[in-house]
């Protein structure tokens, strides 16, 4: 049989992708293997393997992981993006990545068509039955997700078992560690650990780092009911170290050195941002448009956080900065600052103009 | 001298608004003390002697704490209002509160004018210099903050002997407290203690409890850095120990029953209802307004959250509703929903269209 | 052939939704052709003959006119609602009413279906290839909207003879007509022709009557192109002459009587209602929530506004209304307000605190 | 008297700042006079005469009407602003154009202080009583506003012999002028009158053009109730010519080549930019931030736009763009376009699924 043409497929070495692997050969085309390494804990080489047992033409196995922080992780942070006040957007963040890189190995390889897990259940492929596990899970560098099987009931607890990338807060160590965290535009450049004072200053290495230490303290861990872009409600658990504590640090320094009302309208920029990476448009003008803005926004959020982390939480102790708003003398209590009383007392008699006129009128109606 | 009326005066019992009940007097006033009981520590009977010996020629001692939570917190809690991302608004709730008091005691009592601590500061009224405190405080039922003092360089970390409303995350108990929240409109109506079957219902008993058991966990700290009103960037510390248990789970049982299009909008009416309140617009048409359309919002926001308290972190655990919008069967990956594989090809191949059109027009353009 | 069960079928007459009663027919379906009156010009007694004759079980004509003003048009002249700045949606909210009826039907005749003219073209129900108009049309009481043909070149200018329900502005009379419209709760309860004290009070008649006078001036032409929900964008060409008119003198007196900040809420809301109610989702969780709320704002919009209609333009002339927050002493300059001058001073120098601090930081991050 | 140093005064040539150039000399001053050429109708040499005579150090008359066009009315073209739907901000655009200038001005020539009309009623400068104008005026290239004296009173109408910029549609010529409107990066480049083919490509010279054939047409008259920032409502009457039909002409061109969802995003960015533009925060850093993001959304709007100007209204007739998303093909209901009937079915039943859902619970709810 003559082949269809080329695809490549979004392979993860697991059963269902397997058999989607299966299936297109079967349908004729020829199936290049695509595994994304996106800092999952994997065997990449035994899934090479059964790929090309399966009848894979080509296997590619690329390290995306680097681009992953600094062209999708950095964006979040830049945004505060949290979908629905609290999911950091791992998985979501993660897609895109992903993506980008199967559609450049499609273009290189002169292949037609891309295909991932989600084209078994459209076309209605075969999968075998296996036994269910109790959860499925979904890791990359950023975070890993538990949903479905037994957690698909909301009120049921997850169980003590479950988490693989955070300590449980009761077990985690019991002095915390202090990190200082330097930023320049709104991105994170550098790491220390105050006690022993290691340091980390490339993307992936600092991000891996804070990993590594916040996971140890239990930080970053969500049990939430979130919304699905095709309607329904869908419970998720999630640990996001690394991002939890950057998520913190970065808000801190935000606010920090940016104006107050360019951060309200960043503000409302980073909730769409938030929604558009969740609903699967980050390849999207409009989220191409509110990056640019975004990014703009960040050029001069700069200085030093210190946090600590300990059985679960993040807290801001301190921060600097050359580029910060805040006038110590100004605030003071003590000293006179740019403004008088009696300008306080014009800006309050002002301000409540609108006020009296309101309240004026509404005792006229009353009265009547 | 006769008198040129009567004004009632905000008074606490301090330095300052001791300094302007004298001034008030020789100016020729005749001074109504009021002191608001809001939840917070301290003396009142103590304040009263002391203003009526400075020449007070009425005290009011006025418990307000019910009101308090219920007009004033619970909105709060409906709205999740934080004001720039982290502040759960203590100190901006409590003025609305303590200053309608005050206009009603000034009705009641026929005094054309009414005063606070800003007075001093606004008509040049002398206060002696004193042993400067290291920082200032301000505390009520919800929240106490510092700010101010050696806190005023943000660069400086809070001192550990600081706190007073929660204990240190690290001498806090080894194993959490589970809690188990009942909501309905969006506001708690009963709070069981899940280890040792503690309940309480009515509204001021319940968050006091919440406060008593979140802050022996240490939970509701934070240190940030806001802007304020007037334009200038201020440091400050607080500790909201109920306030930040119900801001995590109301979240949690909104997000549970909530329509996801309905909470987005809702979503940008609580971020304006956190602005408003933190600029002291609450008593504004505005304000009013975004309540009313708030509290409609909440109307089947109703279900019981487990949450546990551990270490300074709050943690959901589950959470039930007789109103959710979760259906478990159609979460479900097992049993088929009510759309087909082929409606999802349908929904991405619609939503594609305009970016597909976007990608055609881009092309063309750069080929050009 | 035993029958399928009963469907109602928004039948309008023409060839499409001819052919598909055909085509239920012989799928076994018993046919109920539904033929709303929207205030569209038809003969409903000719329609219903040949629904007969086709085969159609039962008809039922239904006069849903006044529905259709008071309970979708005056919702969205409260909230103003213009899709993406220009189109007052007069097809977009005739179709939730059309279809609410079609549901009251079906559920009332124990009908399980329910059909419209999009059903020929999604299940490939063969339409007879005729000659093909010019361009389509869809008309009812607020609006008539022509597309597709040679109006699908955007540069084609709309050909003269188009138009149906306005007259060609150069046509129109050469002096105007003066208009008094009075509004209660954002919604119009009196229209009178200032020339001729013609006065209508009822919602239905005041309608009718705007459009008479406004299209016999012209009033109400747009050519647009828009964006369609699905994606893409289509251009159409609009007349809507009485709700032209009411946009523009809504707009005017609620200006005059709300206050400012609910206003900039509300008009955010209305942003969202025009949205809503464009992509079909009039009958949902969130446009219910928003019609709510700008039912709420509208409560105080009261008062009675001059226009002028004249060659396809509506001139603002004049406004009053025993509920405006307008105070024409206080805007006087010649008499002196609530507030002094010194007022206005302090009110700069706070609102200019935070700009002297971003102004100095950036001179010093400059001169570095 | 030695000098307390200079000051630069924005000078009208008017009774108002002239009595402030006096005063300021009185209390020892050097006042450099200012008088900024915006495009008002005004002897400026006469001013000149009048502010040495009075003892002005220095005069000098600044056109600064080019960088009026092109950095403050350009911007306000691409955001579409309007403030409070209906006024083009033409004074509010002015001012910190004029305002740059006299700082300017200041540094150069070394002057402390800048001053304009508004210190007379700041510092209670004495200002003769003359008649009154029935209302005051203040005009620019972009408008003539009118407010004041006989206007206060909303109900009058504005009197026949007011307006100075627009001819009275009445009076206005029996046949429209047509004209071609090409825009890049959301700017006008050129305007071609399709009559007699008279073109003009300069910023100034096609602004000042415009205005005049718009205004022959009495294009641009608008009468309304603003809401100001120090909170009262005021009335204004504003002529805009050339501003009113860059507004629809843009506002075509930009719904034509602009995405959908970057278009909603950027309409709230205009709104914040108009609501900046009035109440005088152009130079400001959310400003700053707000042009910035959307000078990024014009580089794309580019085409012509054809329209008619007649009695009073602007017409758009019809658009062209090699940067356009429209699809001819696709929107056409004749050929078959990228999606198939399958697809919209899908789209339906993916986006009604969470409606589903809501009637689902809300049944349940209700039945019991």
């Amino acid at each position: 049989m003559s082949s269809k043409g080329s695809g490549v497929l979004a392979y993860s070495g697991g059963l269902d992708t397997s058999c989607i692997l299966v299936w297109l050969k079967e349908q004729g085309y020829d199936v290049i293997a695509y595994l994304a390494n996106i800092g999952q804990k994997e065997d990449f080489e035994e899934a090479r393997k059964k790929a090309l047992k399966l009848g894979a033409k080509k296997v590619f196995i690329e390290d995306v992981s680097k681009e992953f922080v600094e062209e999708f992780i950095w964006p979040a942070i830049q945004s505060s993006a949290l979908y629905e006040d609290r999911y950091l957007l791992g998985t979501s963040l993660a897609r895109p990545c992903i993506a980008r890189k199967q559609v450049e190995i499609a273009q290189r390889e002169g292949a037609k068509y891309v295909s991932h897990g989600a084209t078994g259940k459209q076309h209605g492929i075969p999968i075998p039955v296996t036994p269910k596990n109790p959860w499925s899970m979904d890791e990359n560098l950023m975070h890993i997700s538990y949903e479905a099987g037994i957690l698909e009931n909301p009120k049921n607890q997850a169980p003590p078992g479950l988490y693989t990338k955070t300590q449980d807060p009761t077990k985690a160590p019991n002095s915390p560690d202090i990190l200082e965290i330097e930023f320049k535009k709104g991105v994170p450049v550098k790491v220390t650990n105050v006690k022993d004072g290691t340091t980390h200053r490339t993307s992936l290495e600092l991000f891996t780092y804070l990993n590594e230490v916040a996971g140890k303290h239990g930080v970053g861990r969500i049990d939430i009911v979130e919304n699905r872009f095709i309607g329904m409600k869908s419970r998720g658990i999630y640990e996001t170290p690394a991002g939890t504590v950057l998520y913190h640090a970065h808000l801190d320094i935000e606010a920090f050195t940016m104006d107050r009302e360019v951060r309200k309208i960043k503000q409302g920029l980073g909730l769409k941002f938030a929604e558009l990476v969740y609903t699967g448009f980050w390849h999207s003008p409009e989220c191409e448009f509110v990056r640019h803005c975004i990014a703009k926004s960040q050029e001069r959020v700069e200085g030093r956080v210190q946090v600590s982390v300990f059985k679960g939480q993040v807290y801001i102790l301190s921060r600097e900065s050359p580029l910060s708003l805040y006038n110590e003398e100004l605030v003071s209590m003590n000293v006179q600052g740019d403004y008088e009383p009696i300008d306080a007392t014009g800006f309050i008699n002002i301000n409540s103009l609108r006020l009296k006129e309101y309240h004026r009128l509404q005792s006229k109606v009353t009265a009547k």
